[in-house]
């Protein structure tokens, strides 16, 4: 099913500056394929809703393997069946 | 690989009680397999990262059929390497 | 102290379509003089931290005057000593 | 007005470990005499809302004066016209 979502990743052990490793997951959630709206405090996607939560499974096992010992993510999700969720729909 | 969650629902458009709606949620994390711990704000989980996305996903699609218009879902993920991640361990 | 923000307001018991109180909440950020970027999961701001922090306690005590019965927000906070926190900064 | 929330405070630049900090923050939560339950993902509270949000306030500042160089804290805030929001009522 459709989704919107907003991912936000936090690495942590890796000191005070996370942009190398926020700017990888931005890239892989660009290769994923999803519409994708960055913004200062997350990237905003919308797709259907498995690839999406595929696209965060692989997040983690692919910093973690590049060396962020600690990860934690937060995603916020919607799903509606009146109407088709859009990111564009919610712009005010 | 082994992760920890929080997830929360919020189920819109079925007035201002949703407790019936929250507590098919739950009832669906409990019944995954996962180790569950419910809490005023949400639901933690423990357990493999694929089976705790699979489960965010089947609630979705649970609760709009059931009749759920609309769901917006908050999950927090935390994953780390250095030790298995776990709810036991992050009791202060 | 400096800092920037995600507010994201969903109102409960209005209906499926939250659009009017969610530009409502917007409104009010912007008025407030913060420093305001809106996107599609929500508003970020930059700005004092109690100004940040006053300006959600007004809108949840606007909205609810206004008639919404229940009100769910969620926000994100960043702050830091290492340098000022910003949202052009974060952006990658 | 009364609210109900959930503060989760995630310290960055401090290694992979974050205990030392999170239970410094749960203590300031505690000391500031709201009602408090703490669980795996974050501290629960019940008070005053403007009163939740002077603790956020003062847990940023207080962990940065004590060394700790970025913050990011995630709160979730639940408030209600139709009654008084309560943990206790959210309990299942």
């Amino acid at each position: 099913m459709q989704a919107i979502a907003e991912i936000q990743v936090i690495p942590l052990g890796v000191g005070t500056s996370v942009r190398t490793w926020v700017k990888r997951a931005h890239e892989m959630i660009v290769e994923s394929g999803l519409e994708v709206e960055l913004h200062a405090m997350g990237t905003n996607v919308e797709g259907d809703l498995a690839a999406i939560l595929d696209v965060v499974r692989r997040l983690h096992e692919t910093l973690h393997a590049d060396g962020v010992p600690r990860i934690s993510t937060a995603i916020k999700l919607g799903t509606r069946t009146d109407k088709a969720p859009s990111l564009a729909a919610k712009r005010l």
